[in-house]
């Protein structure tokens, strides 16, 4: 963003994000890389295996900046995009869910459409959520694991 | 174990495990509940979604008060025994992997039979071993957001 503080500001807002999917049920990783390389903001996994992709954007120039964010839709079974309350959200399209959020939580404004995802790639993005958490956690607890 | 050091001893050995399971380029999670009520002391997730488990025997004792073991057999496609090097390996059963450790690392010493989960099984361990890593990552991460 223009005043150079988009990074903290989109930090703020995922957390928020990933708070309240948790209480949702939903175990969430963030900045998880995808097959075909892009990068989803958070990922959130429910209970019985639904997975959702939350776009967080700190700000319209952000937003304007992607634009091939319908890619996600091969990845989840919902898409949301995540913006802060004075966001100018009706540029965003309604078939997206939008989300609410400051750094203390988030709230649903709108479901998105839901697109379920095949068994195949259910399978594949599961896997790749599952190996980035652990890999990430083992780090976590013991920083001299190896690469 | 009579010493009263068990606990220490199979942390010890859970971690070389764990930093070998990763150099061989599976993610790990430690203490994982499957379905059924037991605890796995380690799982691990390959890159292309096979199973191990790997149960520390900090000692004899240990080991002997372990009579359903077979058990593990349902959610995995491997099961190995880790055990110290002073271990009288000799007790544990030919088609049970074998794996020495120390702290600092492990070797497998002899491979498991491997018996193929079936898919909706490992659909389900997946799953399990996902939420644990991403829901303890969180917490790790963000020590305030919540249950």
């Amino acid at each position: 963003c223009p005043d150079g503080r988009q990074s903290p500001a989109a930090a703020a807002l995922q957390r928020g994000v990933c708070r309240t999917l948790r209480a949702y049920g939903h175990s969430v990783v963030t900045e998880l890389t995808l097959s075909g390389g892009r990068r989803a903001d958070v990922v959130g996994l429910s209970p019985s295996g639904d997975i959702w992709i939350v776009e967080i954007k700190s700000c319209l120039a952000d937003y304007q900046a992607d634009g091939k964010w319908e890619e996600y839709h091969d990845h989840c079974d919902r898409l949301y995009f995540a913006v802060a309350p004075d966001f100018p959200h009706e540029i965003i399209p309604d078939h997206a869910g939008l989300i609410l959020a400051d750094r203390f939580g988030a709230e649903i404004m709108r479901e998105p459409g839901e697109i379920r995802l095949t068994a195949s790639r259910r399978k594949a993005m599961t896997l790749c959520f599952a190996r980035a958490a652990a890999l990430r956690l083992q780090r976590a607890i013991d920083p001299f694991c190896g690469e």
